[in-house]
C-alpha cells in the first residue's frame, strides 16, 4: 500500500471536512518557534455532526463480524505504516521525541491494533456463556439463556500529549473501542495537531476502504477546552477514554458523572510508581538497581505514565554507594527537550520548589531559562521521616526526576506502602530468598497497584492478554479496568442476555452450532464445542 | 443445624452490638399497625467502627482461598435455611408477601449463596492469565506476566424492600461482594428490620463459626437516610450496591461520585420492561398472551423489577379479543397488599392520576383509601398517538399495572423502540416465522436492555451463568455489570498484574503447575495445563 496522507489542517467529520474554527499551531519544543501550517478548532457544528454521524453508524458497525472488524484494525495499522516517515518527521518536530522512540512507538501502535484485529477474528473475546434449558425442572422450567459482551456505543477518545502515536489517535483507547463495535470520536490533542491529522487521515481512509459507514471515526481539532467538554457532555456519547492529568481527568470524571445520563469515564492520570529496594538486593546489586533507575525514571524525558517517582532504599553499608553511583549518573545525563514549553515550565517549577526543601539533598537539579523546552535531569535525596512530614514529596512531577527515601527498617517500608494511593505500578528489588520474608509487603502492594514488578523497572508496558495499565484511584478513575493490552476491550462493552430464543434470532456467537467457533461457558463448563 | 437466632434490636457491628440511636418500628402493611419490637438507627460511631472492621478485615478475607469461601456462603446458606420458619413469619409480618412466595424466595437466596460458593470453590472466575517470558525477544526481552481478578474492598450494600430476601441482608449483593473476597456493610431497609436482623445474625454467626476476622459482615439499621449517606462517603468503603427508586439510585450514585476518592455506585432503579406483541402472535395465540400478561404484571403485586409496565400491541382483528381477556383477568384479580402503605399510595396517586388522563381507558382502576396497604390491579388502554404525545405513560409505576399500547404498523413499532431508554429486559411475542422480519426490532431492543425474552414474559429472573439483570441507565446506574448471576461478582473486582515473579511469591491461580486446576488463558490459549 502507498499512502500520501494529505495534512488536513480542519477536523475530520466523518467523510468530510470540519469548518475553520479559531485557529492555532503545534510549536517545536526544540525551538520554541511555532509550526506551519495553522490548523483550525471544531465549532459546535462541526461536534454536532461528528456525533449525528456516529450514532447512525452505530448500528451497522456494531453488527460487524469479527472478521470484518479484524480487516478494518489491519488496514489501518498497513496504512499508518504506509505515511510512517510523514508521520514520524511531523511527531518528532511537534514532540521533540527521538526519531527511534517514535519509530518504535509507531510499530508498537500498530501492533496494538493488529493484536485487536486477532482478538475479534478469534472472536471468544466476547464471553459467549451459554445455560441449557430444562422444560422438566420443578416448579417452574428452566428457559435457555445465552449472554455476550456487546459494544457500549460511541467513544470519545482524548489523546495524550506523551504518547502522540500509541495513545492518541489510533492508539489502544481507539483500538480497543473500535475492536469492541464502537465507533470513535477523537478529540486531537492540541501539542501534535499535525501528527493527529495525518493518523487520522489513515484512519478515515481506512473507513472508507473497508466499506463502512461514515461516522465510524472522526477527529476534532481544539486549541482549547471547550470542544472536549461539549463531546463528553454529548448524548450520543456512551464512554470516555482519557489519558494525562490528574486535573483533566478528573474534571472530565465529573462531566461524565453530571450528565443527564451518567457514561463511564476512563481516565488515566498520574502516578508516582513507588520502587521498593530490600536489604538483600541493594547488597547484592545497588550499582545496577542505580543504573537500571536512571535509565528507567529519565526515559522520554520523564514523561512516562509508569516513571518511577519515588525510590524507597533501606539505610546500610551499600547505600552511599548506590547514591554516588545513581547520583553521578543523574549528573551526566544529558539535557533533554519535553513535548512542551508549558510542561517544561511545570517541571522546572516543580524542581525548583523541591531544590528549596532544606531537608531534601538534590542532585543535578539545574534550572535553566530558555525559550526551548529543555530541562536537566534532578535527583531528590531524603529520609523516612522527610517523606512521612511532608507528603508532597510523593507527589509526582512529570520530567526527568526521582526522589529517593532512605528507611530504616521494615516497619518503615511497610508504613510507606500502607499510606500510598492508588497507583499504576509498584516495584520491589529483592534477593529471591527474602520474598518469602515480604510477602506482607507484596500484599500491601496488590491493594494499591495495578502491576507488580519484581527485580525490574516500571517503564515498558507490554501490549498483551495479561497486561494491566490501570490502578486504584488516583492512578486511574476505575481501577477495575486495563487501558492497554486486551482486557482493555472490555471498558467499552456491556452485557446482554437472550433468553428463549431459536437459533435463527440469535448472534453467530450464541448459536448451538457454534458457526465461529469460539470458547463458550455452556452450562458452567468452557468449551469450543456445540452445545447438545 | 440448629439455630435460634436472636431478633436484635440494634445494629451488628462485627462481632458486637450497636448503640440505641433514634428507634423506629417495622409495619405491618395488612393492618397499618406498628411491629413490635422497637430498632434503634445506629449512631455516627457505629458507622464508623463497622467500617473500620470492614476495612481491618480486608487484607485476610480477601486472601481467603476459594475453598474457605465457599464453606463461609455455605454455611450462611445453612443458618438461613436453619431459621427459615422464624424468617418467614417475620418477612410475612413486616412486607405482607405471601409465606409461598417467602419459602421459594429463601430457597433462591439459598441457592444464590451455594452457586457462589460453588463458583469461589471451582475457582477459574478470576480469569487467570499469564503471557510467558520470552527473553531471547528483540529488541527487548519479554517478561511473565500474570493476571487475575482481585476483591475491590469493603462493599456496602442496601437491602431492598421487594425482595426482603434475595435482594437483602444475604441476597445477591452480599453474596457476589462477599464471594469476591470484600468484606460487606450492609443497610438494612427499615421497612423489614426484623427479618434483616434475622438474616444478619445467621451471616454474623456463619463468619464467627468459620473463623474468619470480625468486620467482614456488619449491618446497619436506620430509619432514615443519614446512615446510608455516611456509609457511602466514607473511605473504607469502595464499591456500593443498591436496588430500589430512581430517586433513591441517583442519590448514591452522585455521593459515590463526589468523594475524594470516587468509587463505583451499582444501582438498580426502576424499569418499564416493554413486551412488543407482534401480529402473528396475536393472531395464533392472543388469549394465552393476555393470560401470561396479567400474571406477570400483578406477580408480587407489581413490585418486581422486572414487572412488564408497557405492552405494544397490533390493532388487527384480534385485539379486542386480546384486550377483552385482559381487562376481565384484571377485573378479576384480587385486591393486593403492597409492601408498605407508602408504596400504596404512591401507586394509588399515580393510578389516580393515569384515570384522569382523558385519551387513556382504564380497566379495573379502582383507588381506596384504607389504613392498610391493599390496592386494586389496573390496566390502562392507549394508542401510539398517546404514548408518543406523553411520555409519562412509559413512566413506571410500581404495583399491579400496566399500559397497553396500540400500534397500526411496523414503523410505529420500530419508533417505540427506537425511543426507549434503558430496562432491565424487553420481551417480543413473535410467531417463529415472523423472526426474521423483525431483526431489526430485536437489534434496536439488544442496544436498549440487558435481557432480552421472546415469547414469555420478563419476571423470573434466573440465578446463572448467563443470567444479565442490568440494562443501559436509567434501568441502572452502569449498564455494562449485572446484579443477578455468576457474572455479578465482576462488580466487585479489579484486575491485577504481576510481572517477572517466581512461582513461590505468587497467588495459587498464576502459579506455573496451576495447583488449583482452573482454567486460565496461557499466552492466549484457554486451558487448564500447568505452563511450559
Amino acid at each position: 500500500m502507498e499512502l500520501a496522507l494529505e495534512l488536513k489542517q480542519v477536523s475530520l467529520i466523518g467523510f468530510g471536512d470540519g469548518t475553520e474554527g479559531a485557529s492555532f499551531t503545534g510549536m517545536n519544543p526544540a525551538t520554541g518557534q511555532p509550526l506551519e501550517p495553522k490548523f483550525f478548532s471544531a465549532r459546535p457544528e462541526d461536534l454536532q455532526r461528528a456525533a449525528a454521524l456516529a450514532r447512525r453508524a452505530f448500528p451497522t458497525y456494531s453488527n460487524l463480524s469479527g472478521k470484518d472488524k479484524g480487516a478494518f484494525l489491519r488496514r489501518i495499522a498497513a496504512a499508518i505504516e504506509a505515511s510512517a516517515p510523514a508521520i514520524i518527521q511531523r511527531a518528532h518536530l511537534e514532540t521533540a521525541l527521538p526519531e527511534a522512540r517514535l519509530q518504535s512507538e509507531l510499530a508498537r501502535t500498530c501492533n496494538q491494533l493488529r493484536l485487536f484485529a486477532e482478538v475479534v477474528e478469534e472472536g471468544s473475546w466476547v464471553d459467549a456463556r451459554i445455560d441449557s434449558a430444562d422444560p422438566s425442572r420443578k416448579p417452574l422450567p428452566k428457559p435457555s439463556m445465552g449472554s455476550m459482551h456487546k459494544p457500549l456505543g460511541p467513544v470519545a477518545v482524548f489523546g495524550a500529549s506523551n504518547f502522540p502515536l500509541a495513545f492518541s489517535v489510533a492508539g489502544g483507547d481507539t483500538a480497543s473501542a473500535l475492536a469492541a463495535g464502537n465507533p470513535v470520536i477523537v478529540k486531537a490533542h492540541p501539542a501534535h495537531p499535525g501528527t493527529s491529522a495525518l493518523v487520522g487521515q489513515a484512519v478515515r481512509e481506512s473507513v472508507q476502504a473497508c466499506g463502512l459507514p461514515e461516522g465510524v471515526f472522526s477527529l476534532l481539532f481544539d486549541a482549547g477546552v471547550e470542544v472536549g467538554v461539549e463531546l463528553v457532555k454529548h448524548p450520543a456519547i456512551k464512554a470516555v477514554a482519557f489519558t494525562g492529568s490528574f486535573a483533566g481527568g478528573t474534571a472530565l470524571m465529573k462531566l461524565a458523572a453530571a450528565r443527564r445520563e451518567p457514561i463511564p469515564c476512563y481516565s488515566e492520570m498520574g502516578s508516582v510508581n513507588p520502587i521498593f529496594v530490600l536489604p538483600g538486593a541493594l547488597k547484592q546489586r545497588g550499582t545496577a538497581v542505580a543504573a537500571g533507575l536512571q535509565t528507567s525514571f529519565t526515559l522520554g524525558g520523564g514523561q512516562m505514565c509508569t516513571k518511577p517517582g519515588l525510590v524507597l532504599v533501606p539505610r546500610q553499608d551499600g547505600t552511599p554507594a548506590f547514591l554516588k553511583e545513581l547520583g553521578e549518573r543523574v549528573s551526566t545525563t544529558p539535557s533533554q527537550t519535553l513535548l512542551t514549553k508549558a510542561i517544561a515550565d511545570r517541571y522546572n517549577s516543580a524542581v525548583k520548589g523541591r531544590i528549596s526543601d532544606a531537608n531534601v539533598f538534590a542532585e543535578g537539579a539545574k534550572v535553566e531559562d530558555t525559550a526551548a523546552a529543555t530541562v536537566q535531569a534532578s535527583l531528590f535525596v531524603a529520609d523516612y521521616r522527610d517523606l512521612m512530614e511532608h507528603v508532597d514529596l510523593a507527589q509526582e512531577i512529570f520530567g526527568p526526576t526521582t526522589v529517593v527515601v532512605g528507611y530504616h527498617d521494615r516497619s518503615q517500608l511497610l508504613a510507606v506502602a500502607e499510606q500510598l494511593e492508588g497507583h499504576l505500578t509498584a516495584t520491589v528489588h529483592a534477593d529471591e530468598s527474602e520474598l518469602a520474608d515480604y510477602a506482607d509487603l507484596i500484599d500491601i502492594l496488590s491493594r494499591k497497584a495495578g502491576r507488580l514488578i519484581l527485580n525490574g523497572y516500571p517503564t515498558g508496558v507490554e501490549v498483551s492478554n495479561a497486561m494491566v495499565h490501570g490502578g486504584p484511584f488516583p492512578a486511574t478513575s476505575d481501577g477495575r479496568s486495563t487501558s492497554v493490552g486486551t482486557q482493555a476491550i472490555y471498558r467499552f462493552t456491556r452485557l446482554v442476555c437472550y433468553q428463549s430464543f431459536p437459533d435463527a434470532a440469535l448472534p453467530d456467537e450464541l448459536k448451538s452450532t457454534n458457526p465461529l467457533g469460539i470458547m463458550r461457558m455452556v452450562d458452567g463448563d468452557r468449551t469450543r464445542k456445540p452445545t447438545a
